[in-house]
């Protein structure tokens, strides 16, 4: 049997956490980073090696992993001082799972490829029970070549896994998703509302719709925690918004005009402006029922 | 066994046509009206009897089925000069499949109720397809009393039939239908014209993302036909736009404000203007290929 490559791990939050424990008990050897100690200690007992910066864990494993939440955090851990690139050799390959500009991926690719080693985009979808569960739905960019030995590992963490195309494209694939997720919560939350004030009840109307041209996972799941007044993530609006955000930044990058998705960014922005910051995404409702005057539930 | 109910049809149209002749196949009585004659000729070389105005129609049927265009032709039949009001008399069921203004469907029932009738709002989903083939989505709003008939005549046109509330209620459930298919639309455009733009190949975008967060029936069905260059109908963009003034008008009317849907209904306005109302209601990422100056396809 071949011998199972040494991973690292840096970023153990919500998501990184339950992944990096998922790997360790099918029996990775592994090493861990994290800006809080508490999640290290926690890994440690269960058999992980602690790293003690991003260059370090680096340079003692085949294979790092890195989760966390947003670009600047990702150009600060790969690219900046003490960070991935100083400790990468020749052959390692670099996975980042985090939500980013598709044009930083872009620009972490070209830097690791100068060294010989392979970086690769690989945001995931599914939220914390889907790392938890191990069912999470990954979108890769990068390099086929790195593919085979990384597949056995995204089949650990994830359920189902896409490899779109060169660097990048793995965010943007996980762009496009945000911005049909977006749609979905914003229309469901129009929807409901507009039976409300009407007179009907939305209960009923979403029963009725569920089955037809307006199917989708959105309308399948959110409304029975809505109609039982549960408004708790689930995947929290901030990050929706911070991930709108990257679709906004990518969309004018690369002159991709998107008028609707513009607008479901400006209300998720008011969402965070009426407290509703780590509610789930799916409460977005609420900046509906703030305009109307209403509330969903009597 | 039973008697069955002799039904009349007004409307013989892209959807009141097939929809009628499989009730006509399952051997219901059945006296037809239509504004062109083509239709009532077919329909009566069927085994159908023709009527001479809605209001003869009216009172010679025990259930009467219309469907029209819109609102004011469903004003005009029910409750114009030799309408179907005129020729009720009491017990008559009158079941409306046309996609109107809820608040014209309310308006429509108490005037029925008035006279010892009943007046139903019965609006469909699932297209000419499935109005062939016995598969449409029906939404129903009004008495309970009249459902009992109904129901084994739309188990012959539909596969689920909902209902909803009182009268006015199955509208309002297809409008909340057409606030989330325009979104989904749109959206499918933007997101496609984003993963165009910034270099990644849509198609593997497209098949990254369905399954997930992202999954709707629009993302099911629509990608394969527009990456083969096909844009027709399906559902046309102009009665897209139609039923989405409708939920702009009712909105409004009942105090429901709806951003999203209301740059939605402004983007299918604009596919109309540019000369696409006759394309499937998926193209309306012409609109969107427009403003960012580019195609889907190369």
């Amino acid at each position: 049997m071949k011998t199972k490559p040494t991973l690292g791990f840096i970023g153990l939050g919500l998501m990184g956490k339950p992944m990096a424990k998922n790997l360790l008990e099918e029996g990775y050897p592994m090493v861990v980073h994290n800006r809080s100690r508490e999640a290290v200690r926690e890994l440690v007992s269960e058999g992980a090696q602690e790293g003690f910066s991003p260059k370090d864990v680096a340079s003692r494993v085949d294979i790092i992993f890195t989760n966390l939440p947003d670009s600047p955090d990702v150009e600060l851990v790969s690219l900046g001082e003490e960070g991935i690139l100083e400790g990468t050799t020749e052959g390692l390959i670099y996975v980042d799972h985090s939500t980013i500009k598709p044009s930083l991926a872009r620009r972490i690719a070209v830097e690791f490829e100068a060294r010989g080693a392979f970086a690769l985009d690989a945001p995931v979808s599914g939220g914390d029970i889907g790392a938890q569960k191990g069912t999470l739905t990954i979108m890769v960019g990068g390099p086929e070549a790195a593919l085979e030995e990384l597949l056995p590992i995204f089949d650990v963490v994830g359920k189902k896994t896409t490899h779109v195309g060169d660097a990048g494209s793995g965010q943007i694939a996980k762009a496009a998703n945000q911005v049909m997720v977006a749609a979905q919560m914003v229309a469901m939350g129009e929807l409901m509302i507009l039976a409300k004030k009407s007179g009907a009840d939305p209960a009923r109307v979403v029963q009725a719709i569920q089955g037809g041209a307006a199917q989708c996972w959105t309308l399948d799941v959110k409304p029975e925690r809505l109609f039982a007044g549960n408004r708790q993530p689930g995947f929290k609006a901030y990050m929706q918004e911070k991930d709108l955000k990257i679709v906004m930044d990518t969309a004018r990058e690369y002159g991709a005009p998107l008028p609707s998705a513009g607008l479901h960014t400006q209300l998720f922005g008011a969402m965070l402006q009426m407290g509703m910051k780590d509610l789930d995404n799916s409460a977005v409702i609420g900046v509906i029922e703030d305009l109307a005057h209403t509330t969903l539930l009597d």
